[in-house]
């Protein structure tokens, strides 16, 4: 048995179901809060509730679990590449809580969903990190990803999508 | 009637049909030269018409036409926010044909696009640039869009999908 298997012995990753909607909206403001972004959150679960387990259902949850116990969670879409010409996911959130830190459980949730991926026939597996995170940075790179350091995400969102809206 | 208005006054934007994915095809190539990522286009059309017009529909497509001329298009998708828990709208490939640039094609698809991310109540509109794409961030940032400069995509694909797969 390998090392890695064994530090992951006692973990399993399931999908979430709609009674986890409290678990995955407090592990939402956890990661908000290590990425310095709290005031960012207004998410609720009944909000959660329509895009994750409603008739038109946006995204997807995963929740891993070390012993029984739920300790993080990896929430995703399906994002599209013209130039493959196929469907890639997008993993929006990928969270371990602290104390279960370096068992391989973020590595787990990413293994998963490359899996995931390929059953799916999707091209690509993406996901973005804050500059500052330098030890998630070095844990992807690690993992084989590859920084498209020459793309620049443009967003309008509240009174600058108002704005553009308005012509 | 405003300078914006006279520029796009025999423009019109529609909805993409089936019969529209030979155009869309072309498009996309165009783009990718553009771009200098021709090498990356892989898509054909039987694969394009899965994802815009399957059952399953990833990814849709406007195309903008001008004197009744087709002249761009935007192909955009679904993302999702969880701070926000709500929909956004992500877009993939915004393009207008050289001979049809500085007319306010361009802007008037982001326009239609903000829009619709408001009737459909999402909370943001996203989009990527290339860092060397000077006109095309100057164009972004006079429009309100905020660069996302803190965050870099992390990208698993072909050999490195696989090699994550495998564990």
């Amino acid at each position: 048995m390998s090392s890695t298997a064994d530090k992951t012995a006692n973990v399993r990753i399931e999908k979430a179901r709609e009674d986890d909607l409290a678990l995955i909206l407090s592990f939402i403001k956890e990661l908000a809060e290590y990425e310095r972004l709290s005031h960012e959150v207004v998410a609720t679960e009944e909000l959660l509730r329509e895009s994750l387990f409603g008739e038109r259902a946006k995204a997807e949850v995963v929740i891993a679990y070390d012993d029984d116990r739920a300790v993080g969670l990896a929430l995703f879409f399906y994002n599209f590449s013209t130039f493959m010409g196929r469907p890639g996911i997008y993993l929006e959130d990928l969270y371990v809580q602290p104390h279960a830190r370096g068992k391989g459980i973020g590595r787990a949730l990413l293994v998963y969903l490359a899996r995931l991926a390929k059953e799916r026939r999707c091209g690509r597996l993406e996901w973005a990190v804050l500059d500052w995170n330098e030890p998630a940075i070095r844990f992807y790179k690690k993992l084989g990803a590859v920084p498209m350091n020459e793309w620049t995400v443009f967003r309008a969102t509240g009174e600058s999508l108002d704005k553009l809206a308005a012509g």
